[in-house]
């Protein structure tokens, strides 16, 4: 019973010398470039910025949690703002994740059953259960514009068996997810999950699109294995992925995951480290890291990064930039957030831009080049 | 050796029924319209707000801490980078107070000798030391538009011939400050203090003119005395200060205290409890107060403030506020603090236009009348 659906990407350009390409998605809320950096907004706000700061540094999409949301405060009240637009005041697509790796991360007691997932609040320790078909509904009245499967998480490291149960549930619990779609317009993807097995992958993904989905995600990946490993495992799965529809990998990762998943033919991203990394004080630029309390930028008078064309970098001295961190401001969040989500997104619009006129590798390489530059302030 | 200058103030409407007056004041970074409410921006930043949403809030002149600055990153380091204004990017009006306020309310072992104050950094312990002459260089550093004279703080209650001996000081100070100025054109405020004995402010008053300053401040008020003896201590000062000259009451207040002072006769206010407050989740309109955790507003899809025009109101329910601020997102903090700026900034604008069409006491009647309105949601 294979759902027939009409592919929502488009390719736009394709690298002749990698897997690297370029296209774009059509959802019930606007049209975004691949490759894209999704930033993760947890509980229906990116943390630290407003949609506006969102829009002027070039966010395409964002992420929303399922179970953040399931949790607090509740599917149904956000269904009758409109869903998670109309609550959170964004007009441009929105992607949901279905709940499946909070539950295995953040809660208590997860107990998971052919039925489903049985878990308890991390807020408050109440016990909540969530079935596939209860992820989509959830998803359906959060209204993002592309759901996610509910899938079971595999550890690492895990064992063969392990993985090859989890990632055969995780194949039933797909089909019950399509099957249990209302005909919203909305997006679902599968998970492809096989832990570090690349032939449970593969088989993992013929399953799924054998279901049929509108694109797949690569699952559990960047859970604690070597940098090697994951792209070992990149390499094994997306061969196997329809090439019409687009990938994504989920939760990953640093700037240099972005490149070498981009080669690897990933289409889209998401990431907590831009943001949460911006509250630690640690902050991305074209040529590597920096931590802004260090002491060397007391009197810097430079931005964070001088090829940076952000908000902050347009106003403000690393050593305000300090200062404010140094003295805990909510400001320093603010602008330090909005730093390092501009240097995601426009290291994706580089990679777009470099696609499209067939220089990927060069990119590539200049990328890293940049970053060995010796710079005596860091 | 009266110094003479020019008034900085131009006064452009008065009540033809109370003290209540309309003017402007110009500084060295433009002028603002008076009565004014400055927020404050203790460590180069208005706590959650950028300087473009100040802006567009309605903010024209904000202030800034010495004490704070002083200790946090030093005067020296904001003077390299072209003063606060540069430091921070705020390009318009900025008020610094002294430090005396703080010296005495935050810091250690304060100790006060006719030379100046002595102290340890709240921060360190580190042992300081500020004279009345330190205060202006300090705050010529600071490059502001407005300093304030270092003052010495009374407390209340105190006796009679303690607050004697505190304004005389005040007093032999201000005259040092106004001998220390290098002529950067920056203004200088000189404050009146007397504790809760209006004969003493009288003689404060009259002693401060003498010397001759670009404005009169009001010292020592909410400090915990009763309300009554506040704008009783108003009613006693401001008839004794020249009315060319702009009259400043200095932490002050609630919007019912704005609406008092203006009333009475001021022209400046600043305090930090829209921006604290704001933070805390209680946001101000004009029905009153508003606490946003609480559980009647989990639904409701009213904005803050149907009478309000800001940023906030325009595009977030009251519902969505609760859910950031009892997720303690940092959006709730940036979402609440330009709401509340937004509502004492607007409250002023609304007293200008009421003074300028000689209304001001229809405007307080119905400024109180709106508040006792029923509000079944509250």
């Amino acid at each position: 019973m294979q759902t027939v659906t009409e592919s929502p990407f488009t390719l736009l350009h394709s690298s002749s010398q990698c897997r690297a390409r370029c296209g774009e998605v059509r959802t019930l809320h606007g049209t975004f470039r691949t490759p894209v950096f999704m930033p993760v907004g947890t509980l229906g706000t990116v943390k630290g910025v407003t949609p506006e700061n969102l829009k002027e540094l070039g966010a395409q999409i964002i992420l929303g949690n399922t179970y953040h949301l399931f949790i607090r405060p509740g599917h149904e009240l956000i269904r009758s703002f409109g869903g998670l637009h109309g609550f959170m005041n964004w007009d441009r697509p929105i992607l949901t994740d279905s709940g499946g790796f909070q539950i295995f991360s953040l809660s208590d007691l997860a107990t998971i059953t052919e039925e489903g997932a049985a878990f308890r609040s991390h807020l408050d320790g109440s016990k909540l259960f969530l079935s596939p078909e209860d992820a989509v509904h959830v998803q359906e009245a959060l209204g993002s514009d592309i759901m996610m499967v509910l899938d079971t998480c595999i550890p690492y490291p895990a064992t063969r068996d392990e993985a090859r149960r989890a990632t055969a549930l995780t194949g039933r619990w797909a089909r019950r997810c399509r099957e249990a779609q209302s005909g919203t317009g909305q997006l679902l993807f599968g998970i492809v999950q096989g832990g570090m097995y690349p032939d449970l992958r593969a088989e993992a993904a013929r399953e799924l699109i054998d279901i049929g989905f509108d694109g797949y995600a690569l699952g559990g990946l960047s859970v604690g294995e070597p940098k090697e490993l994951m792209l070992e495992m990149l390499e094994a799965s997306v061969p196997h992925l329809p090439p019409e529809y687009p990938v994504y990998l989920m939760g990953v990762g640093t700037p240099e995951d972005l490149v070498e998943g981009v080669y690897r033919g990933v289409d889209m991203f998401d990431c907590v480290m831009p943001t949460r990394n911006a509250r630690n004080g640690m902050l991305f630029t074209s040529r590597g890291r920096l931590v802004i309390k260090n002491s060397c930028y007391r009197d810097d008078r430079r931005p964070v990064d001088e090829a940076c064309n952000c908000y902050t970098c347009r106003h403000y001295s690393r050593a305000y930039l300090r200062h404010l961190f140094t003295s805990r401001e909510i400001l320093a969040y603010q602008l330090n957030s909005i730093h390092n989500l501009h240097y995601y997104c426009q290291l994706m619009a580089d990679m777009r831009q470099a696609i499209a006129e067939d220089r990927f590798e060069a990119f590539r390489s200049s990328f890293y080049a940049l970053r060995e530059t010796p710079q005596e302030e860091r």
